[in-house]
């Protein structure tokens, strides 16, 4: 079914233990796009960029399965850029530049292409923006997930509440949840969390894996551990990209089936950090997918026969 | 089928966000037969207390299927003592005292009624003393557990490896098993470490579950989240106990039957954080064991159909 996707298509620059990188293709739309994509949904992307942004990323997008007509360029303008530094344990990392360029006047305009949207994925962006895609749509998405940060906790706390009471998925990371819902339990953060609207909520925990609380019930699934990291940036974006594409491929948003959407985003999400940038999620066969989705099967499974 | 424990069996006073106790019962040891003693296993305790240890702790242990006949009272001591306080978000804490007292001059000796062990489960000792009660045994038990921690790597390092070398099963936490192998990724780390000589590695991560290795497997289980943690002190004690009490009762040591071991373990071990001390296992009813149980079975339980 079709999906939208709204967020950043940028630059990055990296550096890691294993080496640095040019300005490469990143921003959390190309890597929702490109996993959406790779599971053979119609990902349509609602972004900017700047003249700068090169010709051949955009082909490299629609040649991955994604809609780029919702990229608007601006020729005078440039495109975001994020360069950052990764420590030896790749879960911390230094912010060496934001350049917001062409994301500061940022404000989407769905072409007319979009409007039938049945998926939606607002990628972290300013809660405003979130809220003016919603808005847009003339009839209201059979599911809306919303990824945010502590940085529009820290400076836009009401428009997003507002926000979250759109949605029905909201993914956010443990510390993010905690912070928002003032709960140090995640079960308790979890409960607040879904009174203040959404239907489900994902807690993404790096390394220790990802959860899925509804009101009754929770789903936790464990990270694959991995030989190597080699570049965290865009793994989050990945699993979400993953998680909506897989809802929309199949067209269930039962639990049940979004405990296979977790499964299926944190798949992807380890091809990602293996390599550089978008590197390994456009190296992803549909065979080594399966394969990695079988070792979460066997590292998960277990039966006990209770007295 | 028998079990024996090493380990150290002391009063404990805790304070945590939520108050405060005196001196109360706690100890590696006394996590771990009281562990193993619920689920049914003739639980072997060898340990040395001060002439300050009250008898009805004794009697208390041996009610609750603890057989205390290895531990050895020493008259004119006093039992090892350790004061901890809590943080708020009770990962971290700080030791407020550590007493050896008799525990200093501790050289197991186990009776004869417990040379026919079966099972023998290692708690956080000196590797010396772990190393002499493996070497008091007739016959090689069919399985050896091994708990440690990250001080007999910083200060006894060689005798450490040599005993590790002796062992089935080693537990340790995430940080220990990266500080023992030199490597960051965990699947390198166990990789090292089961090249050393044991057959499995348990790697303990607290809030973030338990995960399971043997050469060619991992098996992953998330810790269950729970609406209040109330106090740590005996959960990775309880884990251990439940994990080798499960394995001793069933009598079957392979990797699948060690999942479900991981599962009881988990289970076990978030009743203890519940309450103060040793008074969630102490409470813990089978019907109560096999709820948790089964939340496990639910927040793990997925199927995916590959193409």
């Amino acid at each position: 079914m079709s999906l939208v996707v709204v967020g950043t298509v940028a630059f990055d620059a990296i550096e890691t233990p294993f080496g640095k990188t040019d300005k490469i293709l990143g921003g959390a739309g190309t890597f929702i796009g490109l996993a959406a994509g790779k599971l053979g949904v119609d990902a349509r992307i609602v972004s900017v960029v700047g003249g700068d942004f090169p010709e051949e990323y955009l082909k490299l997008l629609n040649d991955n399965g994604v809609n780029t007509e919702g990229i608007k360029v601006i020729p005078d303008g440039k495109t975001f850029f994020w360069a950052g530094r990764y420590h030896n344990d790749m879960n911390t990392r230094d912010t060496l530049a934001t350049e917001l360029n062409v994301l500061a006047d940022f404000n989407p305009v769905l072409p007319q292409s979009y409007m039938d949207c049945k998926f939606l994925m607002l990628g972290n962006l300013t809660p405003q923006i979130q809220k003016s895609v919603i808005e847009q749509l003339p009839a209201r998405p059979r599911l809306i997930v919303m990824d945010t940060m502590n940085f529009w906790m820290n400076t836009a706390m009401d428009d997003l509440i507002e926000v979250i009471g759109m949605v029905d998925v909201l993914t956010i990371n443990d510390e993010e949840a905690r912070q928002l819902s003032g709960e140090y339990s995640l079960i308790r953060a979890a409960r607040k969390i879904i009174a203040m609207g959404p239907k489900y909520l994902v807690i993404k925990k790096g390394e220790h894996g990802a959860m899925l609380f509804n009101e009754n019930s929770v789903f936790y699934a464990p990270a694959l551990p991995l030989e190597e990291v080699f570049d965290p940036t865009g793994a989050g974006d990945t699993f979400a990209g993953g998680f909506i594409g897989y809802l929309a491929k199949t067209g269930d948003v039962s639990f049940e089936n979004m405990k296979r959407a977790i499964i299926y985003g944190s798949a992807m999400a380890s091809f990602t950090v293996e390599k550089f940038g978008t590197e390994g999620l456009l190296d992803l066969t549909s065979s080594e997918l399966n394969e990695r989705l079988n070792q979460f099967s066997e590292m998960m499974q277990f039966d006990i026969e209770l007295d």
